[in-house]
This record gives structure tokens, sequence and C-alpha cells, in this order.
């Protein structure tokens, strides 16, 4: 796997990142993937209004775990702006029953943009070489800004900004599935237990709803022991 | 000018558009402009922790002068984040001597972008045809994130995440002069004296740094008369 994280970097780039943490199983992983390949990082975390607030700070735990800095920008006043929205609190999660239709409620308009964009600008201003995300495979059919469509007329957008190549955005496990995240977390030793996934903003992870599922189903088939308590 | 407004957009538009509205000139004229010609607007601002915050309160005055609805996003956590910029406040503005260079602490990286994307998500939430910003050619030499090539890679980056063209990003005042718009202000009757331009932060215009000048400038070309009053 050692070339899909590079995308062709060269050996010249300080490697200095600031990570997209949302404290969740993939970007947790991928903090510890490319801390383990030598990149400087800084986390940054976005609360958006979601009602899942708990994430943040599972991101702040996994960050001080690793021992990098960690940021966290407030964008919550645009959360609160989207109608009919089931993270950002105006429309119910659905439970159980997950199609492409039901789930479209979780669909936050933008918010890898948004988020990518408060990395870039915060990047940008302290002379970072990349913004890495830690979007998968898995994501493709319900979340139009995880697909590698998205992420590449991303780039084009920051390149133009920048007139050129200055900023990288790193998406390594834009082809990877979840399952073979978990597999990589497990070789480096990632403190699953600290890592959340659950939408439904509990104490503990629901269990039923579709991260809840996601996560689940990722360590059963990654053949890797699921340490989370999930109240059902 | 009929024609640069509708870049082909076709009469089945519903024309309703989310217009960013900074309380300056440009997006002042350009929300009269656009209700002109029978747009339905709703306003957005954004305080992103600039130390001429007062712009938010002429942006909210020039949309209850025209009757549009008006809200705010708070972004400073971001702006907070940005080292080194005149704008949020850790960098000395430039007075008096405008070069390229000494404007350039004035660029909040991908400002617009992050505008344009907290704008984006908006509208797409609610429904929008169009996110209007009033970006000219005047800004061009020195912020990346208001040239064409810009928005033309913004509007790819929304279109992929659509997946097709349901968001125009509307950027009519692309190729005209500052004292172009203050001409079609003054024909529209836009009220000037309620616009606010200055970056230093003061109760009145300094009258000193860049958009004061600009300001100052794009009056005198139009041969319209500046209502404003400068502090020097």
């Amino acid at each position: 796997m050692d070339t899909y994280l590079w995308y062709g970097l060269g050996e010249l780039m300080e490697r200095r990142a600031l990570i997209l943490l949302s404290g969740g199983l993939d970007s947790s992983c991928l903090a510890y993937e490319m801390v383990s390949r030598g990149w400087s990082l800084k986390a940054l975390s976005a609360f958006y209004g979601q009602r899942h607030g708990r994430e943040l700070q599972a991101a702040e735990s996994i960050a001080r775990q690793i021992g990098i800095p960690w940021a966290q920008v407030d964008l919550s006043s645009v959360g609160h702006l989207l109608e009919n929205n089931a993270l950002t609190g105006q429309a119910t999660l659905p439970q159980d029953r997950y199609t492409n239709e039901t789930l479209a409620v979780t669909v936050v308009p933008m918010r890898n943009a948004l988020f990518l964009t408060a990395a870039c600008a915060i990047a940008l201003s302290e002379g970072y070489d990349a913004v890495a995300l830690g979007v998968h495979g898995g994501d493709h059919p319900v979340y139009p800004d995880c697909r590698p469509a998205f992420i590449d007329a991303y780039q084009v957008m920051v390149d133009s900004f920048t007139e050129g190549h200055r900023l990288k955005i790193l998406a390594p496990w834009l082809h990877q599935s979840k399952a073979d995240i978990v597999a990589v977390g497990a070789q480096l030793g990632v403190p699953f237990e600290l890592t959340w996934s659950c939408y439904a903003g509990g104490d503990l992870h629901c269990g039923r709803c579709s991260t809840c599922r996601e996560r689940k189903e990722a360590f059963r088939l990654a053949g890797v022991p699921d340490p989370t308590r999930y109240a059902a």
C-alpha cells in the first residue's frame, strides 16, 4: 500500500499536513497511518451543529494520544441554517432501514467542501503542504463530496487559488473499504475504543444507526475484535 | 448589459438566489441590480473575525432597505486561526502605499471559497437556483479567488457535488470595473451612504486604506457624487 499515500508527491515535500479529524474510525486511522509514515500533522475538527458533537471529544482524545496539536473550528452557524437535515437536528435520523433514499437526510450539503475550505485556509496561512481527509470507498453511494470526482474538482479549485500545486488534498483511502481501514488501524495499534462513529448523539454508540452498523461490519469483515460498547 | 447577468441561464429558472452581501459597494449594487431584474433574493453575510465587522451592519441595512431577508454566518473561528493577516487582526493594515506585495496581508486565504461554500450549503438546503457574488475586474490582481479561473473552477466543484448544473455561481461583474458598478448603482438609486468599504474598522471611512481609495476612485471615475464621510 506504499504508493497510494504519496500520489506522486515526491520526496522533497516537508510532509506537513493538516488532517481533518472527525474522531471517527477513518480519520483516526489515517492520522496514525500518516504519522507512521513520517508526516508531521496538526488535527482540525469541526463543530457544525451536529447532534453527535460527542465525536469532537473523540477527536481531541485521538490527537492527544498521538501527540499532535489539535484545533477546532465552529461552523455551527452554517449548520443551523440547513433545513431538513438529520445531523444538524431538524430531521429524524433514519433507524434500522437504510437505503440511499433514507440516508439522504444525513447528507449535509457540501459538508466536506466546508471542512476542506476551512482547512485549506488555515493550511495556506500556516504553510502546510497538504490537507488530508479520511473519505473512503464506502462513502461514495450516498455522499457526493466523498467521491473521487469531487476530490479531483476540489483540488483543481485549490490549485486555481494558489496558481499552481502548492497544497495537496490527500485522500489516500478514497478507494479503500472501511474494513481495509480497520485492518490498517489494528496493525498500527489505533485505540479504537477512543474513536466515535454514532450519529445518534448518546453517551454510548447506539448500535442501530447507519454509521454504527457500518462500524460493526468493518470490524467483522476485517476480523478485528470490536472494543465498542453498543447500547443495542 | 442585459446578457452578462444571465449567463445563458434560460427563462425557466425561478431566479431565486442567495447573494453574498458584504455591505460594500459591489455586492450592494449587485443586490439592487438583481432585484431590478426580477430575482428573488436572500442575503447572506459572514463574520470571519474581520476588524471591519462594521460592514455587517451595512449589509443588514442594505438588505432591510431592499426588503429582502438577511442571514449571517459566523466563521470567525476560522479567521482567528489565520496567521499574519491584516483583516483578521494579527498584521498591520497597509496605509498609503499600495502594491500587490503590501496588499498581500489583506488576502484572507480562500475567503471567497469559504463564503461561497457556506452559501452553497445553505442554497442547496433551501433550494435556491444560484449563489451570487459581487467580485469584479479590479479585484483580480491581488485576490486569486476573485478571478475568472477561480470562479470557473469553483462552479465545476459545485457541479461535481450536485452531479449536474443545479446551482449556478453568478458573478456577473467579474469583468466590470468598480466605476462601472457605481454607475449602475447610481441609476438604480442605491443608497451608497449605507454601504461600507473601509478595512480599518473605525466609525467613519478612514479615507486612506486601499478600499477607501478604491471607493473614492470609483465614484470619481463614474462621475457620481460620493456621499461618504471620510475621516481623512
